[in-house]
């Protein structure tokens, strides 16, 4: 299988349509190309009698002439943090083990399968989605495929969700983004991801990492693929206009973003930089130097360890040498950190995002790489003072739009034949429809 | 001035519309009373000249023949922690002297403005809003004006704002409500207060006590005149379908409400319970053991120590002394509880309302005691064990209410003659309207 473009949901329907492809032959080939070495630690179950019965639910259907849903029969794969009737949510832990089963499919799961979704499996991830690197432990680091020579990370902490999309083996990868979870790994792995703002879809089901941050999301091989996928999950399409990149005023923010940049991703930047430009966008460098403040609005502890301290008070004292140890780490941070300094870390969040808010206010979208880096190796990666210096980049860009509450996406945006790079174009919180309109245009600008 | 009925909003703009009365008379007669001996501690701030120009420009549009506003030129009363343009707000405290001026009223007090309301001034109050009992060591203790003989606490956190509505210098007194602000002086003094639903007014320039429950909310002399301040400061009224007792199903709680309960509270509630169900309601006796949880939801520390602790984080690390130590020591009790266990609070009360809600379904009102004891004599409070224990019984039945998020009414029902009793009708969370419904009718049934 490939990653190319015959693979969107569209180029697929148009297929199937044609007679060239039935839904489950699509599945059938999904189902056996997830057992191949290359898909090694991607899922940590399928679900190929269900996706089965999905697809020859949506052929059926074709032959009587009815109109399908958009991701009817059509391959998903689903994070294990998400609620599935029956199982236990492990959500890429060993600790959960013996846990009690979930009564009811999660909000987003039940949603894709009221669609028709033939959901393949679900996929691995960082254990409780607490790190932007993708290495896991107990089950298994999925490799990133766009390097067949090194074995390079895929990104996290919706490692298996970007690999499955790169792989073919699902139109949309449904993942979650805490602080950049769906943008890093697509950034890595060369798709688009899409976090939007927080309250657009309900988290019923989702294992929680930080209730603060936690959105629920998914990645695809397109803009209009994310999109198909958040109307799904959103149960609301959004009301995006398409309009061209003409006219259209992109901020750079010059704080903090381009710090430790690698020369390939700065390239790579400057480059789709030149190409938005050229499509008719005014970039205009903006300070914005509230990007400095995070660290500080963010302390002590930062939000995702002192809200996984929470989730995780009981099971942590139980049971900590069961986790992994990178993530032990990092909940620790939040364990003793005090109520009042936690509710003072919420109001000055909430006088940040107005600065920001205020200060971005006018432009189309903040641009920026979504990540400073391109995938390292996994072997890179094996001390601790690696992997948190790694981890600590990767999430930088991203953390800001997650802190910020808004939205944002991820668009591959180096050259052919290069490691992927990922443009961030972000904005506000309930900014979504406009971001998208922005997106959509750039795409096209990227891809010229 | 008398706290008969003649001083209800409808009888005052009756006797107005009638020529037997100006709002300008009115306002100068309230502001002369407001100097009297009876009145002593129950402003911190009075607004004279202001109070005078809204009852002019009310007593003007009435000679135009212009419609005015419900609250247009009558006295009104704004509790201490609410903002006014220019002033420092002071909650009752004397550590906030020479802290800077609010820039902008409180929604709250806008909204009076626009109606027209003469804002007579600022009503004394608990510092900080941080007890039930109403004694303040920095600008004296407000006197219950229900006893002559024997000065008793009036209740509190808004002490002030009861007895400037009981003394009839106010026909609405704006408080404010976190475990029975509103509701406990308005049953010790003899009032109807009207705890809503905590999201239905914005609580922007509200000096904060506790985050989770503040609700900002009136009391007055009646049932209608209370939802006459709920319509002025939520911006809209509520939909009130007035409907009889007949057929109502009312649920007495047998839990909790009834501990320790002093004779005369007993005595005065059962009048109350026969009254309602001579006027047709169904009074069903229900156990709701949830009730008997509320202690350990609410640990460790408890919502408003932990939430307090966060707002006065700085102002108690510097200040600690000047703060009334009875409030210090409540705060004291937040300051060390972790972020984890704060989290984990928040989560027991959902899980905890939604089992009281679902308990519930089905019956129109809950009904209990406001408060289980009548007003105590100040003089008894004067040792730290007694006051504390005091305080502890008069918050008990109210804070189940804002625990559950819900909204409720204190209705006057003791004999005449007697100390106040406050009769508590309670619902849940939004279920403000169908409520005012119940005490309507309610209201009516207690004074056949």
């Amino acid at each position: 299988m490939t990653t190319t473009n015959d693979k969107t949901i569209a180029a697929l329907r148009g297929r199937i349509a044609r007679g060239e492809l039935s839904h489950e032959a699509l599945i059938d080939e999904v189902l056996e190309a997830a057992g191949q070495p290359a898909a090694q630690h991607v899922f940590t179950r399928l679900y190929a009698d269900a996706a089965r019965a999905a697809a020859r639910h949506a052929d059926a259907a074709r032959k009587a002439g009815i109109e399908t849903a958009p991701l009817a029969g059509l391959p998903v794969s689903v994070k294990d943090l998400y609620d599935v009737a029956g199982e236990t949510t492990m959500a890429g832990s060993a600790v959960c083990e013996g846990e009690a089963p979930a009564a009811h499919d999660a909000t987003a799961v039940a949603r894709l399968r009221a669609q028709g979704a033939a959901i393949v499996g679900k996929t691995n991830m960082t254990e409780f989605a607490f790190s932007g690197v993708g290495i896991n432990p107990h089950y298994g680091t999925p490799r990133n495929p766009v390097d067949t020579q090194t074995a390079r990370i895929p990104g996290g902490s919706s490692s298996g969700a970007a690999v499955s999309v790169a792989l073919g083996l699902a139109v949309a990868g449904l993942g979650s983004d805490t602080g950049g979870s769906i943008r890093i790994p697509a950034a890595l792995c060369g798709l688009v991801g899409f976090k939007s703002t927080q309250s657009r879809v309900p988290r019923t089901g989702a294992f929680e990492l930080a209730r603060s941050l936690d959105t629920v999301c998914a990645m695809a091989r397109s803009v209009e693929d994310c999109l198909v996928a958040d109307a799904a999950i959103a149960d609301v399409p959004l009301a995006v206009r398409r309009r061209p990149l003409q006219g259209m005023r992109l901020a750079v923010p010059r704080t903090l973003v381009f710090d430790d940049i690698e020369p390939a991703v700065a390239r790579a930047f400057d480059r789709a930089l030149q190409a938005l430009s050229a499509a008719g966008a005014q970039v205009v460098d903006i300070t914005l130097a509230e990007l400095a403040e995070i660290a500080s609005v963010n302390a002590p502890g930062g939000f995702s360890p002192v809200e996984a301290a929470a989730v995780h008070r009981e099971r942590f004292a139980a049971k900590r040498d069961g986790f992994d140890a990178r993530v032990a780490a990092r909940i620790a941070l939040g364990t003793e950190v005090r109520a009042a300094d936690y509710i003072a870390m919420q109001d000055r969040r909430r006088d940040w995002i107005g600065r920001v808010e205020r200060a971005i206010e006018g432009f189309d979208a903040l641009v920026c790489p979504t990540v400073p880096i391109v995938a390292p190796a996994i072997e890179a990666l094996a001390e601790d003072a690696a992997f948190f210096r790694a981890n600590g980049l990767l999430l930088r860009n991203t953390f800001a739009i997650n802190l910020l509450d808004g939205c944002a996406f991820s668009l591959p945006c180096h050259a052919p034949g290069d490691l992927p790079v990922g443009l961030m174009l972000a904005s506000v919180r309930g900014g979504d429809a406009r971001l998208a309109g922005v997106a959509l245009a750039a795409e096209a600008a990227l891809q010229r």
